[in-house]
């Protein structure tokens, strides 16, 4: 019997909290050595690495984490998870979506249905879909060749799937694995859809609505939107138009779509990129087998993440010292750097993931916990970083931990030697001296030029930006926000945050809010 | 005589800290009404307006906050640095932004010059320039008019102006006044220049090489990466380039470049996107008559900024409402939420404006400070971050401040009407909603479904995105930087915090860095 309860419940904790320094920034200067950087690894899977050496903890700290994973029952809790049990409880649900990309657990079936079968089912349903697409067995209403795919979502139905996207345009196009242009219109603003639809020929171009429930307001208004442009264009929109949303959904099994392709209420929407969600959009624009390595990727990570050693558990380990950071050092915040342009918009992802999953103050039990639960997180791409915020970073009067991202090898495979190295080497050269400067800082008589260093940092590295590799780092950061969730004793699979404004919205916009103060902000924007 | 002293030192300081409560936050249920909101609003410039009738301030704390400004001459400060005091201690510099959207104090002679009167030559020689190329008087190098404009350049010569280029494109496709299209190369990664490269014309293309130094490592590195590329394509790069530099720098009056634009000193890369900076690109793509109407904007707002009451002064009272926030209610970070799709990397250049400036933890002499300085600031486009960390701004553990942005009009005129009402409708009535469930919340027997309130946010609005209205709203939270930075004590101008991460990246390439630590992780990843 599995039990949950508040973190600050656990004997760890109270051990953490006597480790803890008092205001003093943990002193890398001597304890981060080669010796350190070459043992503190963890493989996460398809190629990639975690490195934790210039992380706040030593073995001490390490061992507390342990057992505050094992009092917590980490592990047994995901094993639940995979094994179908009802982990999101305000909405009475099971959580799959580990099992879009293989079987880590027992069958799940629900109703007498195996869901695994279900979703194995849809995955290869959609495939089938995009070679057809691509062979040109189907097109546009005038006989048009489908040369571009626009999707049409918000939330994870936008911000995964358009991660995960741009992530592999360069790969695929020096690969040779490019087979559709990818856009994307997710905000209500008419402006978003509008300016996509200025660069796109519409004769030419195949739309994939996603909406779980297929009631999004903004998926909805952006589909109407497009459909009128369409019809002007003198197109069939029931030619231009998928949908991907679950079977109990008003877009399911309508005429209205050239196909549609399924989901389950035990697929939430930011932890959606593995399934149709995604797998539409980056199957018409890389090909089916490109999406199949992403899913195989995530699925090692995904069986890395059951082992109980937190030494060998690069998802439970990142948990933990996240923890660490939080509860015992008081930081507030998380910054996600990663030294590749091509992940330029993954923290953006990650901020979804993490703070719509643990940006909540009450635990499973709808109790108000009385200690930090998920971080804010921020971040962009090195090296660009280093020339905006890192400043505060470095000389700030707040620590930010940092998890950097960084790989052997650029994608395209061109570039351009200057003053000795390549620009690859640069990007690599300036990663590994800013863990080094965060970590160990500078004394100066200066104190302008002083770097206090104690800035923790973790590093997740490997040889490319492959598909693969790219689920694994999906699936890494999915199991961490898991991990962290347990611990806190959260539900990190609901949204009960959204629910207000959708109703005060609806109230604005059919004047019935009762409140003076919303007809008066409606009147400044004359709203 | 202006005195500089620190935050805590002020008597102002020590009465509002015994005006903050104890963990309790504000209670907006009955003080948030219609009245509130008509009256808690100042004007920017430019059309826009600022509302803080939603922050956690009553008359007590606004009298102390005045009280504040007056003690730490804010005001005072300003003007010396309008009159061209060496405000940038540390490097002996003016700080002269303001002055490039036109004078608001004396004028300002450097070594003989008069550096209004430059920067007005220079704006007019790039204004001449864009005419020459728009005409067809300049073409490539094959007699090819120039259809593509590509900023080479990183940071404070990347951010700020593709933020602006990326505000104002639906504004100028929809208004007539496309001239050219822009892409920006930034990052170090070869694969950011390679990918803008594979999808431009370099026949018609023109390049903005973009570095005040003239030696920015990465900028360097993309020069040369285009250079090669364009000689391999048989076309002469001294017709394809252009500079933005000083004029001390290696790529001054340098026969490289087809022509050159001039900063100086005393112009900050963050605040620099009124110089050359933004200009040469800006007007190139949408006309110098934009450019000029951003200036314009923005020269509103610096004067609106001179207003010593701070009732009066939007960016003085953001700035002293963002310290109260930071010193006294302990709020670590800010999030920047603009409704409007174009401005969706606004918040980018924001981050690094606020961070880079403020996030220092010694004051301008020098010494270590004793209170938080600049918060980590954040922020995505809505409605898109309410379907990803609006989560954790509702419920989570901590509050979060918010400025929201939002607008009557879109830019396009293109819309939908669904379920009676349009999508511009649809956006402004969520921005209204959220700013309300934020400051009001909603009680709940059920913990999940509660929502705390209390969780303050302004609002800057106007009827819609112009030239004229962006520039007021760069000009204002430049303006609300600087006024925190005076407030806390710290030289806001400078950047000592990237120097250490510069020289570690010089000693990883020679190999001399003489760390263990370094040379390790240099294996792991090859560098």
């Amino acid at each position: 019997m599995i039990a949950y309860s508040n973190l600050d419940s656990s004997s760890a904790y109270s051990k953490l909290l006597s480790l803890a320094p008092k205001g003093k920034p943990f002193d890398f200067s001597v304890i981060l050595d080669a010796a350190r950087v070459r043992q503190a690894q963890i493989p996460i899977g398809a190629g990639l690495t975690y490195s934790w050496a210039a992380k706040a903890v030593d073995e001490r700290i390490l061992n507390e984490l342990q057992a505050l994973a094992d009092e917590q029952e980490l592990i047994g809790k995901y094993t639940q998870l995979l094994d179908g049990e009802f982990m999101n409880t305000g909405e009475s649900r099971r959580v799959l979506h580990q099992l879009l990309r293989g079987r880590c657990g027992k069958a799940v079936v629900h109703e007498g249905r195996d869901l695994g079968a279900f979703y194995e089912h849809e995955l290869e349903r959609l495939g089938v879909f995009a070679d057809k697409v691509h062979s040109g067995a189907l097109r546009g209403t005038g006989g048009d060749a489908f040369t571009t795919v626009v999707q049409i979502g918000i939330g994870g139905s936008d911000l995964g799937p358009r991660a995960l996207y741009l992530a592999l345009e360069n790969w695929a196009d020096a690969n040779g694995k490019r087979k559709m242009a990818g856009q994307f219109i997710s905000n209500v603003d008419p402006d978003d859809a509008a300016q996509v639809m200025a660069r796109i020929d519409p004769a030419r171009t195949l739309f994939v609505l996603v909406s779980k429930s297929g009631v999004t307001q903004e998926t909805l208004a952006n589909e109407l939107f497009v459909k009128a442009r369409l019809l002007k264009a003198g197109l069939d929109p029931t030619k231009h138009m998928v949908a991907v949303t679950s079977e109990t959904s008003p877009l399911a099994r309508n005429p209205a779509y050239l196909d549609s392709f399924y989901i389950d209420d035990f697929i939430g929407g930011r932890y959606s990129s593995t399934s149709a969600v995604g797998g539409v959009i980056l199957s018409l624009a890389f090909g089916k087998e490109t999406f199949s390595e992403i899913l195989r990727g995530a699925h090692e990570a995904d069986l890395g993440a059951l082992q109980k050693d937190i030494r060998k558990n690069a998802a439970l380990l990142d948990a933990l010292i996240g923890i660490w950071e939080r509860n015992f050092l008081g930081y507030p915040t998380t910054a996600v750097l990663p030294y590749s342009q091509s992940l330029n918009r993954f923290p953006a992802h990650l901020q979804q993931l993490d703070m719509e999953s643990n940006g909540k103050r009450v635990n499973r039990a709808g109790k108000t916990v009385a200690y930090a639960t998920g971080p804010v997180v921020f971040g962009e791409s090195g090296t660009n970083g280093q020339h905006s915020f890192y400043q505060l970073l470095h000389q700030g009067s707040d620590i930010v931990p940092l998890q950097f991202v960084g790989f052997q090898d650029s994608l395209r495979g061109e570039d351009v030697e200057v003053d000795g190295s390549s620009s690859q080497t640069k990007l690599k050269a300036n990663l590994v001296a800013q863990i080094i400067a965060f970590a160990k800082g500078k004394k100066d008589a200066n104190g302008n030029k002083e770097f206090p260093g104690g800035r923790p940092s973790s590093l997740i590295f490997g040889k490319s930006l492959t598909p693969a590799a790219l689920g694994a780092l999906l699936a890494h950061f999915e199991n961490k926000v898991m991990f962290q969730g347990f611990a806190w004793n959260l539900n990190s699979f609901d949204q009960e945050g959204v629910q207000l404004g959708k109703l005060l919205t609806k109230q604005v916009l059919s004047g019935t809010s009762g409140d003076s103060a919303i007809e008066a902000y409606a009147a400044l924007l004359k709203a």
